[in-house]
């Protein structure tokens, strides 16, 4: 008789599959609140480390990180128009504080830009205080209706960028550095994940935004995600807030402003993109455990050589775990790290030790074999960077057998429909054809040129409109 | 004609002294709503440091990070009866989500020992399971009517420890190491702060708590802040949730609990105890930024031979920063730096190039002198080390000079009253003299043993109770 599977197969039902992943690798749990979620150990490693990597990025580019407050008063949120529409509906309201009904009642901050621009006023006088880079590790709360784990929550984690520049020109580029050098380098290069770069529609767009560009990926169901999305807000709150500078003219001027976010959802997006049946499939240069070495047994001179092994593979640069609990099975604990898609275990047993050898299983190209132990620091790191590899050829790989060129409207619903994405002509789509796709549950994902490239206008001649369902 | 003071001086107005530092410094603004704060980068870069300090200790003693919701059912509150009575008058309350009214409310986390045993009473099931070890970064409110930036803000960032464990010692030892091993440590050897290590009386105690151990700080006026707290919690909140493992034995046991925290307040607490009538002094081994080296002009030769002493000091293993901004001036950006107490300043104009040397100022014991450039590199990380044995020598110089024995509770009463410490045996001072500090606005920050341990019981024979005014 086969066993039961540890996970619904993706196949049966992908929905039901990454619930029962992110459950059963102990990656998250929901929340008492509605919609809100407990992030449990090992999901917050992957967190820590994508923290880790992201804040080098961001500070590279001379931004700064600093810290403005949760709570922000409700009448705020009335000062840019479109903002306001945007996220009334799904603001958490705070009416009472310290045992008292508040005067103005607080929203805790579903976005930082109105409180930001309250303080860049104040900080921004001269030519000389720009431009100023901020950035802010935070939680948001945005009220969910149809919450689902890491992709949509009432509350998440992230980072949100917010600068001033003196000129558009400054400002456009920042935001492509941002989406470009920092968001596309990180998730293509940590993640291992095929993200195309692309321009929102008017449709689409932050509310508030004079241009979104993000990163769309598809994931194992062929459902787009969005990763990561940077605006040019162009001078929208600079006049609401009247943050202005004295120019080397002697002018006031309004600044140029650019936000830029990516959230807890990139763990979403790396159970869907990365995970398989049996479970998550971490990439190596993310992964907060590369290598586990497990004792299959108690005995004494198998866990001294655990450690050893551990101790030796940590010197070689590697991050290592060492599985010594030898009271739990060790067919339970092989399939628990399995599911937690640590990319290589290397396992220790008593026959092993007679031949100077461990079992080396790879969880991404899957396969196990014996391997020398005196081999093992100089093999892992080669393997672990050709797994590194392989999840992102896999990907890309997956994205070009599910893509098609359309010529309709009808062909573009079709393959959505389909578990797919389709590229079809802006100039052929239009606004209107937007809109006959929302009815079936598809949207236009981004814009991109037809060289693939990043487009500097929603018309440019070209344009090609990538379309899909999306989570 | 003497130069306005930058400040105003410590001895004048020590409170606003303090609130000139912070503003001058760039390190904190008041938030729009009352009691809130902005953490300017500068600020927040202590912060960053802080983390990564602590976060490395915390982890050292096997403890991982997680992340649990921001809002918590209304109910929760409710289920340990001390708890819920230490908390109900500071709590932000959200009555409305999605523009809806709220079935039920949710409020705003003050701390998350409920919410954290909601899931701990499902994840501990056996023995096995045991010690249960997490931490958090996060956010929490507190509704405060008599803020000051750090030292009491309505919302603050802290970091806050949960454990679960088998046994009351196991529950008792962890809680000393976290109060010993990671805070202590951490105040002591980076902080460059003199802290007393004791037990709160029952007064004091964190509601719920059956034991609280703190770190007292003395800060420049005399007045005592406490630094940081690791609480026994006893089987208190094991009881409210139900949280049980079955032992080895095969029986069902409440699990023993350990919960302990450290905050933003801990910036307050550097400005304060190190800080002089020209600014902050950061701290070497804390500072984001050790050395500063500046270009006093905008000469090429100069710019050139900054960015090279720069970039050596870099390669020394220094945390360094060029200041190349030649259009502020060279007087306004010393005294921007001296404000911000970075510990070195290496000034370079044309005279010190043709004599190969640089000014060489310190912000710590103060003073300036000519040093060969040559010779820095290997100089400072002496000097740096210097630095920060001296700033606990002057707090430890301080404590004691204004700390008097005392046997009467009128004298501790005075003392207090005067800017100092008053150490006065617990047998003699009880409860009923602590309630006679109470209206004289002192308190009793902690119990020592007589030879200066922490001692193990509230009434062990020789307790001194330290008497103080606090923040």
């Amino acid at each position: 008789m086969a066993k039961a599977p540890v996970l619904t197969p993706r196949a049966d039902d992908f929905p039901r599959w990454y619930q029962d992943l992110i459950n059963k690798a102990e990656l998250a749990d929901n929340g008492p609140v509605r919609g809100t979620m407990v992030i449990r150990p090992y999901g917050y490693g992957l967190w820590e480390r994508m923290q880790q990597e992201m804040d080098a990025r961001i500070k590279e580019t001379g931004t700064q990180n600093a810290y403005f407050p949760l709570l922000i008063p409700q009448s705020y949120l009335t000062k840019e128009a479109d903002h306001v529409e945007g996220f009334a509906p799904e603001l958490a309201v705070v009416t009472h504080g310290g045992g008292k009904e508040l005067e103005e009642p607080a929203v805790v901050r579903p976005t930082s830009e109105m409180i930001i621009n309250d303080y860049f006023s104040k900080w921004v006088q001269s030519y000389r205080d720009l431009p100023l880079l901020i950035n802010q590790w935070a939680n948001v709360v945005r009220w969910e209706l149809r919450p689902r784990l890491f992709l949509r929550t009432t509350e998440f984690l992230w980072q949100e960028g917010h600068t001033a520049h003196a000129t558009y020109e400054e400002a456009r580029d920042f935001a492509a550095h941002i989406h470009r050098h920092v968001y596309a380098d990180f998730m293509e290069n940590v993640l291992a994940m095929d993200v195309v770069l692309g321009r929102k529609t008017a449709k689409e767009r932050f509310a508030g935004a004079v241009n979104t560009l993000t990163l769309e990926g598809m994931m194992g169901d062929g459902k787009a995600l969005q990763m990561g999305t940077s605006h040019e807000l162009g001078q929208n709150f600079a006049r609401a807030f009247h943050t202005q500078y004295l120019s080397k003219e002697g002018k006031q001027e309004l600044v140029w402003q650019t936000s830029w976010g990516s959230t807890t959802r990139m763990i979403g997006a790396l159970v869907m993109m990365h995970g398989d049946d049996n479970g998550l499939r971490v990439p190596p240069r993310l992964a907060q455990t590369q290598v586990v070495v497990l004792a299959i047994k108690g005995d004494e001179a198998v866990l001294a050589k655990v450690r050893e092994t551990g101790d030796r593979l940590k010197a070689a640069g590697l991050r290592v775990q060492v599985d010594d609990r030898t009271d739990v099975p060790f067919g339970r604990r092989a399939v628990d790290w399995e599911l937690k898609g640590v990319p290589v275990r290397v396992e220790v047993g008593p026959r092993d030790l007679e031949n100077g050898t461990a079992m080396v299983a790879r969880r991404i190209p899957g396969g196990k074999e014996p391997v020398a132990l005196d081999a093992l620091a100089a093999l892992l790191p080669t393997a672990l960077e050709e797994d590194q590899a392989l999840l992102l050829r896999q990907a890309r790989e997956r994205r070009a057998s599910r893509t098609s060129d359309v010529s309709t409207i009808e062909e573009a619903v079709e393959a959505a429909a389909g578990g797919g994405w389709a590229r079809i002509p802006w100039a052929t789509l239009g606004e209107r054809g937007e809109a006959e796709l929302a009815e079936h549950a598809a949207s236009v994902r981004c814009l991109v040129a037809e060289d693939g490239s990043v487009p500097g206008a929603d018309d440019a001649p070209g344009n090609v409109a990538v379309v899909a369902r999306a989570y």
